[in-house]
């Protein structure tokens, strides 16, 4: 068991009162700048560390957090997201948060741009955002820094914008993995088709093309001379999907392995198992219901897990973090990757990060 | 902010004194029936959760726990499942532990013997084992068991025994993996070497047992119809070592894919980088340091990670929930298996479990 620090032991190193120690622990302010590096100074001597709880309670402050992330739908990467923030906040219990949720559709530019307009209206104490289209979340990341309110991303980084910190998967290695992933799965005489859901007027992610770099790069680098097919398909126009499908497919019969850039692979492995297609394999991303169901039923052979419980609560624990105890966190924060099979979805499933803690 | 539930609060709907309540909390007894009928019903009704850090403030009792493992060597499987271990006490830092390492010899039977001895004399509160000799192991849970001491295992399940819990990898779904994994990436032709580090006088490990079983179910599943050859190697007697594996892939150059059932996949990596040979293709398991370089320089196409730091330290906090609030947990507990490459292992090793929490 570690020793414990009694704040009458540093006062009386500090030859200051109990009391100013105190203030000193929770910013309270009201403390002489000579006590103050008094106090600092044994701090620094006996290893203190401060306590996020501890100081959380005596805290009579409620603090008003935004988190401001695409529509989460059950099941999918941003619920996971979302289960992640609020893990941190139920860890936190000793401190006053008041969440406020404004999610907006990732495919509706206006529906975004009115979220945001709110968030500024409410001027909240901290932001959590996991961004889609850029300009705006490079004005509202600007808007939010001459505010002076902190705000970390979830799922990716926007450049030009100054975030507390960010929490992110390598978008890029995802790409680079999954092509990597799917070359050991197919013929050396296979043609690749590189898929990517959309919507109507849509305009690719930042995501995608990161992946999408990755993916390339990987082929350039080992010198792939086959043809690389890159398509884009609808998730809402389901017929048209999947008459699209047929005709790629039956146009390109040596395409023997597809990667999907986005978290619909289940699309493909859907069209492939009502087709009877079988010698096509597929790489997806996010371990979402349906993808989860085409691991298991074989139709995708590997997916990657971006950790997105994982993302939700880091970006909230550093939040408060910055916030009680002005602990100033790693600014470029990279997710694991994890890769995921058929064998290993249960166990993975089982102790995901949120079970683990 | 969860609402806090006040003991007075429970007293008062249970028409106890709040003395009562806090007794029944921590389980120091001196209470009616009829009152802990009654204050386990408003518990119930208000969703009352332990909590097992204030439950351990107002405990004085000292927890002697012994964790009897393998020795744990630097960079190595069982460093991560002590650090693990240790990670659970330092968040328990309100129960009062006193922890005792007791390791053995894994390849020296009477090192075990001697170990296990001791612990029967020291009649701890609670254990920790990493099993390695099936024997010894069977008859000190029986005399555990007969004296109530709780004990759980770590690495693997010895059967026969009645431990509180065990947290183990699943070495069967392990072993079938890495057979699918290398056989993506050799050709069809290819004949496959299984290969095993032993050490003078050692009988098999039961984990490489069950690992060698899902190698060859999966190699029986898929029809492979090329060579399969077993063989194992010392890893003291370098020397040799090095001859065998020379006279062996000289012998049987139409091995292009090797898995390693143990740690041990850099010796394998070593003599093919020292040999320069570079169409032979390998899989192995553990993060240890020697496996991470080979992973990086190429040698190691996939690793497989057994989550050793999460074992050690979900093995403790079960051992202390059990110990301090009397929780019975779940007995059969197979941990993760994270397949790592090249591209993810810095992303791995810089999020792994220890550092997430």
């Amino acid at each position: 068991m570690k020793k414990r620090i009694r704040i009458k032991d540093i006062a009386a190193q500090a030859g200051v009162s109990s009391g100013t120690v105190d203030r000193i622990l929770h910013n309270r302010g009201n403390v002489s700048e000579k006590a103050r590096a008094a106090v600092e100074k044994v701090l620094n001597q006996v290893g203190y560390k401060p306590n996020i709880h501890l100081s959380g309670l005596s805290l009579k402050k409620t603090y008003e957090i935004v988190i401001s992330t695409p529509h989460a739908s059950h099941g999918e990467y941003w619920e996971a997201i979302h289960n992640g923030i609020q893990e941190a906040i139920d860890q936190h219990e000793s401190i006053h948060i008041k969440t406020t949720y404004l999610t907006y559709d990732q495919y509706n530019i206006y529906s975004c741009q009115n979220v945001f307009t709110q968030i500024l209206i409410m001027e909240p104490d901290a932001v959590i955002i996991g961004p889609t289209f850029k300009d705006e979340t490079i004005d509202l990341a600007k808007k939010l820094s001459d505010k002076g309110i902190p705000f970390t991303f979830v799922d990716s980084m926007v450049e030009g914008t100054s975030p507390l910190a960010f929490f992110s998967a390598n978008h890029y290695i995802c790409g680079y993995l999954m092509c990597k992933l799917l070359k050991s799965l197919i013929p050396e005489t296979s043609d690749i088709a590189i898929l990517q859901a959309i919507r109507i007027g849509d305009q690719s992610a930042n995501t995608s093309i990161l992946r999408r770099k990755g993916a390339y790069d990987y082929l350039t680098e080992t010198n792939f001379g086959n043809r690389i097919h890159h398509i884009q398909f609808s998730v809402y126009e389901a017929h048209r999907n999947e008459e699209m499908m047929r005709e790629f497919f039956t146009a390109h019969p040596n395409v023997k392995g597809v990667i999907v850039l986005n978290s619909r692979g289940n699309v493909v492995a859907n069209f492939l198992e009502q087709n009877n297609i079988n010698d096509i394999k597929l790489v997806g991303v996010d371990l979402t219901k349906p993808n989860i169901a085409a691991l298991k039923n074989g139709r995708i052979s590997f997916l990657i897990d971006q950790n997105p419980d994982y993302q939700g609560y880091i970006a909230m624990k550093t939040l408060l973090e910055f916030l009680i105890l002005q602990a100033r966190p790693k600014v470029e924060n990279y997710m694991p990757l994890n890769i995921v099979t058929k064998e290993t979805i249960d166990l993975q499933l089982e102790f995901n990060f949120l079970k683990k803690i």
